[in-house]
């Protein structure tokens, strides 16, 4: 994580607006498709270079340009350029480490928002950059890799007489991030069973593991609320955002991705409260059993300890030792020991320790 | 409950207002009734399948329609689709995994609720699902089971000219609510006696199964206080919300519901402030004990260590020991140790240990 | 307590405006009093029954009506509905377990406090609730038991021209608040000094009492912080309510009893800070503690096992063991004993262990 | 301090305005000492008593009385009725134990605020109250004590044309709020000093100590913190309340005491974490020298009992015993005893104990 | 450090305005440069003194005044007075502990913000203050050391036709502000990294260290944050705050500034917290492992001490011992020690101890 991590402060005196790719480059070359549909009609085609034929502005049916990599700069750049985006926010598509942020412009709105993508083998979670720029009648989306993540959305493109196809492009824009947010949904799941094996694992005392396992799903919960927490900003700015690219139809929808946006925060409070309750309970419950442990030890050791010092004096060798030539010495020692045993013995059960 | 969880997340990349059912399905068949009274009449009938002749929404005398079972989606779509709600609505309605909301409409109210069950075999605080759509002269109620949890508001509308029978619909979807937040006082109170029990334990040194205890309603009250918070805020704005729907005389009977739910919040916050004082105060005390315990194993390690020693070297079978020779070695070993342990025990009365 | 907590789920499911005491009985029969006042007249008679001859809400010289014991519904029903009061507030009157709150109408103003009574046998903080209904030249007060409560307020107004027999009846509404929040600093000095005396107690090393105590002491001020907070929104809401009721030259009155308010409520929370230093240096100490017992006892583990065991080796019966033949076999082996014990010294000195 | 603490409750039930001495008596006699001033000119007169022939209502130049000691009470409210102020407020001035405030009147400004003293014996972090009465063109002041404590302030009057003998009576108190404000500092910087001291006590494992002296430090951040909190209200309030009596030219000055009060709330603040972190690594280093600790006692005690042990069977004085008799039993009991203590060794360094 | 600190107490008692440097003296003589520019030209000269006969308020082409070493004061003074700044912005100038803020006056901006410098040798983060004031073409900026710092910024400037060239001098106090703030990403960076090695060293069970460095990042975190802080609020009030002397066009870039301190302020907390996940779970950690340890002590001294006492008990010499006499009383011993030891064991595997 270390080489992408110092990119970041690669930027530092550069003027703003130098379009530099921050991040972690995941695919070999960039994709780029431009879908055009309507209530009753759908193209898809995959294009080689950003054609500067295609007239994006003023279109009658809506369209959808999806690009896929974004490390490519000089691609971005041109891409920008020709739609007549502000090079500010080029450099913030190429930048993977912005937060989630909603912009509003008089020709466009610019969207970044982050997906959940998976664990890593280490467990951390990971997420991937989304930038969508909606005019009228015209998305563009810029992905990190992953040019089937969209794939649901456009199958629903593709049928006819669909909210989406007889809808305007700001329905498409609602969809992705409705899309994107669901997907949150997905993560909290896999961190809930996580803390259930966590906690069914401290049950069976494996503890060990478990309290690696605890580090990691906080860290993921830490992560996770801060990557929610401007999402849920962002999608409050787009409600009440004035603006004329989203119809007033789609405000219902836009206070609905609100509502789940708030379900994932909450949802993922309970689970940082929850495993804040899990260590909580995990160091009292350790010393516990760390009394229970002292307390089988301190019994035996101070049962034994006189025990063995009185068979100890009996063994040395003085020469004069009275007691030695007893005819009942021997008996008499053992019925001493027992009644230490026993004395010690009524002392813990008083002491409640047995 | 792994089952009922991974259902929120196959809703991901569907259109919204697709209604799915989310959720444990409790109940074998939906069961509708319809009642209709006035000041001195009371009609209560069991409809088979939700019967389109009868016009809901013009009406002169109130009636509620009390929907019980809803994982039949199609059910609802009818129902929903015949009175004329929004799918995102019915959608909202299917999924039990909502927050507690409250939306306003020009012709309706929609509210979420959720109710108090009870705890499961695993101590496992349980809710369910309440959704209200409230019309002019309408109510109608959608809920997971327990056909007879509004049994005793129903008896409360037969009283002929109780202020329930004599007032509009809005009462009634008052009355239910109120219900609903009354009923989470009985789970208060369930609590706050385990909250007893857990400290009693304490006191009786049951410790283990205290901290399992205590885990489990640190647990519970955080669920608990996240489910409070949005029915906090939905009391709230059914106060501010502006809808002719609701008539001003109800208004203060709302405001109370306000003052209901904040000493609910209130009262599971102070629950929540104990079981971190209680287990703070475990931690201390059973650090505590471990001193205790410490000491009592060191004061015996220390006395019984050098006596054992002494006796040790004077049992060691060397032909040249002068001391085995003289008279009184002996007893001079005997005083010597002595001398040792009370040496010790002034040691320890000093270091406070005794 | 648990036989008064069950009575506010008793209340599920009836309709709102039910009279139903909550709470715990204090007193044997209520007693009413009725006092009239102005200037230089002061009259104080005992009714026996609530006299509806009484005309309440048309007077020129304020009057007092101190209700004492509320459990007796009916008698308040009557008295509620004979000046015409909500039954709501009736209700809330009878229900100890309230909130602080005020609550304008268009003919009076209705007040509910709870006063700081003293701490139970099992040093529990005990507040009883006054409501306090305030009319044009009226004020009712309803308190739960204590009939001398209010005396020092009474024995003021006796006293001809002070300013309260000279005031309406809104000051002396003030001063009956002013007297309840006054009570709260000697519940925050009893408070103080048990916080004090565990201190003394930590320091004097009786540790297990003084854990007793803090948790008992913490749970008075979170009961307490609960109960003050309403209390702050009370007086807040009386300083900027709009209503007749109360006179522009009482607001600064108002105002100071906010001040004093805040004052009361910062004091419990210095405390609850200091509570929390206290456990959380008494973890520290306790720890540091165990460090020590536990390095003497290592100490003397380390040096005498291995003394031990030499002397177990040559108080072996072999035949054949050379050493015991030696004649400085015995000071041989006491001096490597010695040797190993001063090692063992300097180690523990290196590691700074003594 | 207890004395002190329970005059504040003495004061229940008294009517308000009743003006009675809360606090510690710190001087003998009150100090009374009038400084007239102007650009050039400067007089300062000690007043045997309060003279009530001095007109300080309506006048051209510049004005302060200095009152030093508030216990006597009766002084304080001749003052007071004198100049014409209301009894609230002398009761005010005479309670040591109120918040920091401002309070604007037709006539007047009042002010309280409380100095840094310096810490007790018991170092117990201590404060003075001071009132500040701000008319036009004069300034009360009533302090505790230390008559000498705004000397730096006289000073800087005494010079001719300075800022503060040219300016209004506004100019002055904001002088001397900003001599307290700067006050604060040099107490931050002797609490920070003791943090430095705490810090490298712990380096050095002066433990014991450290933690009494982290409590103190902790009690004295947050008592200092609830002192500084209504400091920073006042100024914030002195600078956006509306009032004739502050000349426009004196807001800068205030703006820039409300950045100063926000500094002191920071750094201590910053004290507070800083303290927290002290506290959680002292238990985290403690939890890792009790590891080392044990690590030790077990590798010895794991190492020398099995070989006691066997040392203790041979010496068993059983009449036949044949490993006894054999030639090279001795050493064969040696060679075992050495190869189970290497075993425990490499048992120890696979365990990384070692 | 304590040297520093003292001085800001100092200034206790003296007049606003009085200018003293407070903070570290770091270079031996202030550096003046003047730097003009335009769109095509760039001249760059050092000052011996600051040249009085330079207008500088008046001009048409942007000009920046970088003054680096602001511990003469008399320097600072004679500059700020020639432009016409307030004597207590001189001040603030000379006093490096103050907050991050801005200060909008009719002519001029005034800015303090610190600027990220490295970590001492103590390994404790370092800031260095810059004061910027921004008039009408005009920047001074006044800096601590450094003189190079503004290096790459200066160099972007000499590029004919950039944007810095062209545009006035609102775009350079904007560029220098990024430039501060992007540089604080390389310190979060470093922090992070320091958190990397943390964790790493904590699984390679270099916990003492790690334990000193956590306290140092921890205390790293605390004063970053808190530096922080003010920057956003500075930059903030920057974006709202109404001036002519930022151009409309300049504010999206601010706008820009202000995302990149949340984001700067956001990764801190998330340090921050993540700090305190892994102090306790290493707390837990350490915890666990000393029951592990604390298990291996108890069953070897509860197997060895009970045999060790049976040795013991045989090797006593007293003359009538009959069990010493038997033939087979050896081999009885040691198959009763055998078979105490398997029960030991069977009771340690029964308690999950193995």
């Amino acid at each position: 994580m270390k080489k992408n991590k110092s990119l970041k402060s690669l930027k530092t005196g550069l003027s703003p607006g130098s379009v530099i790719f921050v991040g972690e480059r995941k695919l070999e070359f960039p994709e780029i498709k431009f879908i055009e549909y309507d209530e009753n009609n759908f193209s898809e085609n995959k294009l080689q270079d950003f054609d500067d034929q295609l007239n994006l502005t003023h279109r009658t049916s809506p369209c959808w340009l999806v690009v896929t990599g974004i490390h490519d700069t000089s691609l971005l750049t041109s891409i920008c350029s020709k739609i007549g985006i502000s090079t500010l926010i080029t450099e913030d598509i190429a930048d993977t480490k912005r937060r989630s942020k909603v912009e509003f412009y008089d020709d466009y709105i610019f969207i970044t928002i982050k997906s959940f993508v998976g664990f890593n083998g280490n467990d951390e979670i990971n997420f991937e950059q989304h930038s969508l720029i909606l005019g009228k009648n015209l998305l563009i989306s810029f992905s990190e890799s992953r040019p089937d993540y969209f794939k649901p959305i456009i199958d629903r493109i593709r049928v006819p007489k669909s909210r989406l196809s007889t809808s305007d492009a700001d329905y498409l824009c609602y969809a992705l991030i409705d899309f994107i947010i669901d997907n949150y949904f997905s993560a909290l799941e896999k961190l809930d069973d996580k803390m259930d094996d966590i906690e069914e694992n401290m049950l069976a005392n494996k503890n060990q593991s478990s309290l690696t396992e605890i580090k990691k799903l906080k860290r993921n919960l830490i992560i996770f609320h801060r990557m929610l927490w401007p999402v849920r900003e962002l999608v409050h700015n787009l409600d009440i955002g004035e603006t004329s690219l989203i119809n007033k139809s789609s405000i219902p929808f836009i206070r609905d991705l609100y509502d789940h946006s708030i379900e994932a925060l909450e949802a993922t409070e309970t689970l940082r409260d929850m495993a804040a309750t899990v260590i909580d309970v995990y160091l009292s419950t350790s010393s516990f059993k760390m009394n229970e442990i002292m307390k089988v030890l301190t019994i035996i050791s101070t049962i034994f300890m006189p025990l063995t010092f009185i068979a100890g004096v009996y063994g040395m060798n003085f020469e004069v030792m009275p007691e030695l030539k007893w005819h009942f010495g021997y008996f008499a020692v053992l019925i001493l020991m027992s009644l230490i045993s026993i004395a010690m013995l009524f002392y813990f059960k008083k002491k409640r320790w047995l």
